[in-house]
Parts: C-alpha cells; structure tokens; sequence
C-alpha cells in the first residue's frame, strides 16, 4: 500500500540489528485513524471468507487486531505471552523465540476462545523470520480452526519468514514488503 | 452502563482473590463491537475537552485505547511495562507495583510521544488499587502535559484506588462500578 510504504519511508527508523523502528505511528503511537485505514484494506482482501475471530499476539499486534475485528463486526483474541509453561487452565500454547529479546516465551490461548467453528484472520503488525506467526498458526490448528489467513502490517521479505509459510500454502497478505534494509534512509520496497 | 454491568453479570467469573474474569468478552477474547459501544460512551463523556491523545498501559488496556481514540479521531499511546529500570533513550518511566502478580513494572513511555501542548485522556479496562493509572498520571505530569480525565470500563470501588484519585481532583468516569463481590453470582453494582 502505497500510504504506508511512504509513512514507513518518512517515519521509520532503522536502528541496528535490521531493527526498523515505527514507533511513532503503528506501535507505542499509533496513528489510529491512520491504522483504520490499513485495516480496512485488511477487510477488502478478505471480506468473502466468512472470517468468524481475528486473532493476534500482544501486546503490538492487539491495536491492528482491534480494528480489522471492527470492520468484520467480529470478536479479537489475542495470545497472551508467558515466561512459564507452568500455566493452569485449558490453553493452547506454542513456543515463540524471540531474535529481538534473545529469549522464548509461550504464547497462550485459552481454549474457551477458539473452537474447530471459527475460521481465523491472524493480525500482527510485522512479519519478519514468522516465529510469532508460526506460534499462532499452531493454536489455529490446536484449536481444529480454520486458518483463512493471514493479514500483515510490514513484512521484512528478507528475513524469509513469510514466504516459508506461504511455501506451505498459507495465505499471507503483508501492506508493506520491505525487500532490503539499508540502514538510515535505505528501505527499499518490492512493488 | 445498563449493558456492561448486564454482560458482567451474565459473563464475568469471579475467581480467588477478588478477581473478576471477564475474558470472554473484555480482554484475551474481545467483543469488538460491543467494546466499540462503550468507547462511544467515553467519547459523549470527552467530546467537548479537545482531547489530542488517548493513553493506555500494555496490554489489555490497548484495544479499548484503540476505539476510544478512533472515536477522536487522535492517536494512542501506550506505555511498555518493563522488568528492568536499566533502560535507554529519552524515557518518561513511573513504578506500578501489580497486586495480581506480586511484582513491580515499570510503565515506560518515550518522551516523543507525549508533550506539553497534549491533553490526554488515559483508558484502560479495569481500575482497583489505582497502581496502573497513578504511574500513567505520573508519566501525563512528567511532559507537563494536561490530563483531561480518565474512562475505565469495570471499577473496583471497594478497592478504594478511584475515589482516592478522585479526591485529588482528577475526573474518573467508570462505566461499571463494583460495589462488592461476593464469590460466584454475587456482583453488586453501585448505581
């Protein structure tokens, strides 16, 4: 999308480790009337396939999954992320690794919220090597949902995580495809 | 509102230690459109005081921040809860002790993203003790910014964090106010 590669080019910071840093309008500020108009395109791509639940990760991809959950007129869950795999309960859990952090957590679902009826739209603002999504998709297919597919803020196409998962036939529509991260002012697109 | 304290009555549990799960509708799992409604209401409340952001804490305050600023047309901000005070950058930082996990965070907000000129309205979906929401009306007086109010959809009245807040001058509209809980089935509501 057009709106957002040139957000993204205005406003992204590229800081070390190929970190790119949208802090000022998708995470910590959103720019939520600006974040509406993304996931209305979120909306388009999927508007025919009966999407029952929008799921997401926390704590960054729960804004994105709020307002796509809106437009369908449809509930949000959102994996709760744990340092422990000592949780009561009945929950779906799978392992994120997290490169950022250099630490694994256990993304939790309860299983009260996703039944074998729902047909899922993951939501989450970045996609880079699809650890997190990877996590999700597993709950999806815990829970006997139907995964319909995925809806991605910005994809770092370089990171490879993306086209793993559409290598498996999962569907995966990203907004932004950053093809290569040059440092400050380098972020090239693929169009 | 007749709507909320009806959908806690028929959905909320109420588990060991004073707490009230409403997970099923509120937070890991989110009626969005019903969320969207009570958002609506925190913007009848608001719409004269030219709010210009819409603060929050990570994570289950995000989604209801969300809305609510959609409804303004402003953007959110949430502040990080981190484990370490060792942090860098330019930092807006105030101590939440949590009552539910027996430990202190730390509510993190980048000085970017707040500033003097802004006149903030804070969300978040529970208010008890007051931990969260006096670190977020530290961090709103740390950029000498104007704090509006507050809009919080359940209060635990007889948790005292609220009117304590409210003796100070700050204005806490709540949506549902607990009076007492009494164990299963037994949630009384204050009119």
């Amino acid at each position: 999308m057009v709106i957002l590669e040139k957000r993204i080019s205005e406003e992204g910071i590229v800081a070390e480790n190929d970190i790119l840093k949208v802090g000022s309008f998708l995470n910590q500020q959103i720019d939520v009337p600006f974040m509406d108009a993304l996931c209305q395109e979120f909306y388009n791509l999927y508007k025919n396939s009966n999407i029952t639940k929008v799921l997401t990760i926390e704590a960054s991809g729960i804004s994105a999954a709020t307002l796509t959950a809106l437009h369908f007129g449809v509930p949000c869950v959102f994996a709760k992320k744990s340092h422990t795999t000592n949780l009561s309960g009945n929950l779906y859990k799978s392992e994120v690794y997290s490169f950022t952090h250099k630490c694994t957590n256990i993304a939790v679902v309860s299983q009260d919220y996703l039944s074998k009826n729902d047909r899922i739209l993951i939501v989450d603002d970045f996609l880079a090597n699809g650890a997190a999504l990877s996590a999700l998709i597993d709950i999806v297919n815990q829970a006997g949902a139907t995964l319909v597919g995925c809806g991605i803020l910005i994809e770092k196409l370089y990171q490879g995580g993306g086209n793993k998962l559409r290598q498996l036939g999962i569907r995966i529509e990203s907004l932004a495809k950053i093809k290569n991260l040059y440092g400050k002012n380098g972020i090239e697109f693929e169009n």
